[in-house]
This record gives structure tokens, C-alpha cells and sequence, in this order.
């Protein structure tokens, strides 16, 4: 379980991509339309449909709302995720506003390099490398003083291409859609590899998603009390890893429900799709194509090119997904807008 | 971690008590009461005078409604416990049932006891016979066949004192609690030592809690493909222990909001109060003491015995409940009715 986590989120600080394409302009749908920002077409179209025929009464396909349970990946599904997961870029972030606190690590890898901006020192630092970071950044405080930390740098760190907060690089097609399923009957979780903590610190505000309903990978948490005081303290120690099986076996701990309608955009996604897809009557499967180098980025078989380590989409998983009918965004093509309005420009 | 589960439930196939007092009849109260299996005294007040503050907009205890979040105990606190938990008579039941395909079993520590109904057999092979004996009736099956089981033994399985069956002997006061609650805003979550699946089958129905609202124990499962099928198969191996320091760190992993209304019964709900106790502004800590035996059982020190050891309520908890203001129940003079009408009588 460790290596998968490790190797992730080193892997995450290694590459990134972008391709020239300009979008084609569209002229805009019709008025009552809920999912404004995606371009008409088949994409569009299973939502729209797989949304009536469930919510359709006495209809064939009908689900009752309380097993309306819809789930999200988070990283390169709701928002972006290159050049680096954004929890990657907190880490690093982090490390360095903690230096003055260690001048050890002036002269001691990784953090050395991470201090020097040196990734090939880093890259050489390899998974031991990452699980230093993650334990000298996410652990031995308080959950109440992590959270704290995370809020404090949303407001203020940056996105190195688009030059505005992360939080604004959320996709404004995604945000309609969740919308579009609550309206519905939906109830709406996020179901990723990325810390549960760290998500839920923007997850309420960006997606109208509660704290409850953020399920991520998470460290061990140890209860303490400190003069009379209770606390949880962040233990350098992995507690789950929310991604591949582990997202169908967090769903059906937490969540004791299968989903009937799930996003992803990556590998990682694909044991909660194959999970949702193995229910009784209609499902939806999705999955984010990153095909739009212009307005956001482009890796992967997508466009050519060989697998991105961060949000790899294999050729198998393009495979799999097409075989079994399973719905791919392509940005490009299917998506009208990509962020909120008056946000990020490239 | 491991030795927590294993005693609770080991020592709770060994005790049980019952007292004969007959609680006091009283006159009903009035027709808009929220709370009509609730004698009025101090304690119904409490919690009549805490909801009508935090709901108060604009008043000084104001709680949004997505902060209302109220966590509960299951056994002892929302249904019986006594003579065993719940759960444990299922899985004697289970060794039972699955005797016939365990020829072994005849001749085996601790199955032949429990084939037998031999207790003493049972207590003498300690806790490695009770990890046996989960690990025989609690894995080894697809969570989907393990709820079917859990359901099917929920349809028949009869409580051994009130001949009922075990999902009849939810207390009507604490139905009417959450209900209450839920009226006035409050997402009502059970966060239990019991098994999460386990409490599933029935808390939804019963309680009118989702699944989702369902924090329990629970084991390692792992997602495998059968027949190009994925299923999650239960492992025998305990994955967490939600008891003691494990519901505060529960409860911040998969809720992510600290409650401002929690009820237990035990010492293992003391790190819970503790947490729920220690956050800003108004709070409520609530604690069932059974003191009942007539309707339904007194044990421990509120009825001047020794600690129970099903649903352990110690001295020292009751000290520091009523140093710190903690509201107890004392069920045989708070409580008008037990049980839900025209079900169980003793």
C-alpha cells in the first residue's frame, strides 16, 4: 500500500505537459440548459439521458434518490492536475517555509534539493525521498493545526502556468454537472487518491461538497490530550491509500452504498468504475480525456504521446473503457468553457 | 488495537444482569411533545433547552444546520446490549449454522464449546478463541453474501430474555431523540464499536440512518475479480477498531466536522463526549445509565454492583461526566417507555 502513495506523488513531481491547440468556438445552447459549459454531442448526451431514465418514476430504469449515490476523483476530474498534484505543490511549499526551522536540512536530502529547486536532486532522492517529505509535512501536529496550514496556503499559493489560486482551476463543466446531479436527487462524494484533509480544506467551498462526504487517503491520527485538552495528532504513518481497489473498498466502508454514477480521469479510477458498473440496472461511467493543451493540458496516449505519470490513462484503461461502453470526455471537443468564468487564462 | 475487539467481545458472551424494580407510571405530557417517552425533569430539559439555543438564528449558541452533527453509540445507547452485544449472538448463531460444513468443528477449541453451549469452554479459551471465532463468521465471503447473511439472521434471530426480535428492542426514547434532531436540522451518525455491516442491515430501518451516516469496527477487505466480476472480499484481519480513542479519530477521518451532540454509554464512548465536549461554543454530552432491570437491565455501579462487562460504565466515568456537566440518563425515572409500543415485554 505504502509504495503505491510514494511512488504517486514522487512521480507527480517530474513532468508536465502542453500542447498549442486552440478549442473551437461554439455558439451557445439553449437557456434551461444545466450543463452550459459541455459542447452537444454524445458526451453530453449519456449524461443527460442516464440522468432522466433514473430519476424517470415508475420508468424501467428508476432509482430511488437515497441510492442516488454519485462519486468523484478529484485530481484531473475536478480540477487540474498538472504539472504536479496540487498537494505535491503544498508539500513543497511547505518544506521550505519549515527551513528555518531545520537547518539541517540545508545540507540532508531530500530536502536539500527541494530548498534548491533541484528535481533531478530530488528525483534521486526516489520514493524514501517522497515518504521523508510527506512525514516531515503531514504529521506531528494537531489535525486542527494542519488544517490550518492547508487553509493558509489556498489563500495565498499560486499555479505556476495559470497564475491564480488552485482553487480556481476547478473545472466549470464538472461544477455543473455535480449541480446538475444534486438538482436531481444525487448525493455527491469525492472518491480520490489525495489526502482527505488537504480536499476537504476547498472541497465545500469550490464543489459544494460537505466534509462528510470527501473520502481521500489518509495518515494515522492519534487521540492525546494535551493539559487536559483533547487532540488528534498526525502520525508519520500511512493509514489507507484511496486509490486503484482501495477506492471500492473505501466506498463500500464509508459509503456502504455502490455508486450508480462515477468520474475518474486515470488508472487510478478504474477499480471504482468496474465496482459501480457491476451493479444491478443503469450505471454511469465516466472518465476525463486530456486532450486540451491550450486551455488546460494534454498528456498521455490522448494525444500521442507516451503515458503521463501524473494521471496516467493507459492505452488498456482507453481499452477497457471503450469496450465496455463507458463514457470519455474529450476536453477538447466536449467541453464549451473549461474554468469558471473570469479565472484562469493560459 | 486488536486486544480491544477481541476483549470486548469476548467477555461479553460471560455476563448478564437483571434487576426487579418497577419503574414509576406517570400521566403523559402534552400532544406537540417532541420527546413523549421522556419523563419531564432536568434531563429532558437539557436537551429541549440545548436544541431550541443552537437553533436559534441569531441567538448567542447559534450552530449552522450543516454543523449540527450529532454522533451515537449503538449498543446500550440506541438498543439493547444485554445479556451479550448483539453481534457476538450472531456469531455463535453463524458457528452453528456453519457446523455442518466444519465436521472438525466437533472436537475443535473454541467451536465444540460453542456447539455444545458450553460457556465455560468458551471463557477458557481466551481471546484466541474469540479471533477464531470472528475470523470463522466474519470473513472468508464477499461482503455482499456477508450482509445477506447478516439480514437473513436479523429476519428470525429472537432476543433471549423478551423472545422478540433483536431489531423490536431499539429504545423509543432514543427514536424519538433523533427524529427530533433530524426535524430540527441535525445529520444523525451512529459511530459504534459494533461492525460497520453489521449495524447497516438494520440502522437505516430501524433508526433512519443512511449507511453513510454508519461509523463502525471494521475488517480488511480486498477487491478481486471473480469471473471478470469484481467483488470485495472480508479478510480475516481487522482493519480498524472504532472503540475508545478510535471514535474521536473516526470520527475526524471520515465525518471531518466535530460533533456538537454526542450520546454514549460506556467507557468506550468517553474519548467521544471528550471530544465532542472540547469544541467552541455550545455542546451536549449525553450518557444512557442502565438502571432498569425490571424493564429492561441495571448494571454496574448505578445499581450498586460491580462494572458490567457488556457496556462497562465505571465510577470514574460517572466522576468525570458529573464533573464536567455531562447529562445522565438514569433509564428507569427519565424514561416513560423503553421500547417501541406492542413490541417487547419482559
Amino acid at each position: 500500500m505504502m509504495n503505491r502513495l510514494n511512488r504517486r506523488a514522487f512521480l507527480a513531481g517530474l513532468l508536465a505537459l502542453g500542447l498549442g491547440n486552440l478549442a473551437p468556438l461554439q455558439v451557445c445552447a439553449a437557456a434551461p440548459d444545466p450543463l452550459p459549459s459541455w459542447n452537444d454531442g454524445p458526451v453530453k448526451k449519456s449524461i443527460l439521458d442516464f440522468v432522466a431514465a433514473v430519476t424517470k418514476e415508475g420508468g424501467p430504469d428508476y432509482v430511488a434518490p437515497a441510492e442516488r449515490i454519485a462519486t468523484f476523483d478529484n485530481d484531473g476530474t475536478l480540477w487540474v492536475e498538472q504539472p504536479v498534484y496540487t498537494q505535491f505543490a503544498f508539500a513543497i511549499d511547505r518544506v521550505k517555509a519549515m527551513s528555518n526551522k531545520h537547518p539541517e536540512w540545508k545540507t540532508q536530502e531530500p530536502f536539500k534539493s527541494v530548498l534548491n529547486d533541484d528535481l533531478k536532486g530530488l528525483a534521486a532522492s526516489g520514493e524514501q525521498g517522497m515518504v521523508e517529505i510527506v512525514a516531515a509535512t503531514h504529521s506531528g501536529m494537531s489535525t486542527a493545526d494542519f488544517n490550518k496550514e492547508v487553509k493558509d496556503w489556498f489563500a495565498v499559493a499560486k499555479h505556476p502556468r495559470f497564475k491564480v489560486l488552485y482553487t480556481d482551476l476547478v473545472y466549470q463543466p464538472m461544477l455543473e454537472l455535480l449541480d446538475y446531479l444534486r438538482v436531481n436527487g444525487f448525493k455527491t462524494f469525492i472518491v480520490s487518491g489525495g489526502g482527505v484533509e488537504f480536499m476537504r480544506a476547498f472541497a465545500d467551498k469550490s464543489y459544494g461538497i460537505p466534509p462528510e462526504q470527501v473520502i481521500g487517503s489518509s495518515g494515522v491520527t492519534q487521540f492525546q490530550m494535551w493539559d487536559a485538552s483533547p487532540v488528534l495528532i498526525k502520525m508519520p504513518k500511512v493509514f489507507f491509500v484511496d486509490d486503484g481497489p482501495g477506492k471500492p473498498e473505501a466506498i463500500d466502508r464509508i459509503i456502504g452504498r455502490r455508486p450508480i454514477f462515477s468520474f475518474g480521469n486515470s488508472n487510478g479510477d478504474k477499480e471504482m468504475l468496474e465496482w459501480t458498473a457491476a451493479g444491478d440496472g443503469l450505471r454511469f461511467m465516466g472518465l476525463v480525456y486530456h486532450t486540451d493543451g491550450s486551455r488546460e493540458y494534454a498528456y498521455g496516449p490522448a494525444v500521442g504521446l507516451p503515458d503521463s505519470k501524473v494521471g496516467t490513462f493507459s492505452q488498456a484503461l482507453m481499452d477497457e473503457a471503450t469496450g465496455k461502453g463507458w463514457t470519455i470526455v474529450n476536453m477538447k471537443s466536449d467541453w464549451k468553457t473549461v474554468f469558471p468564468p473570469a479565472k484562469a487564462t493560459p
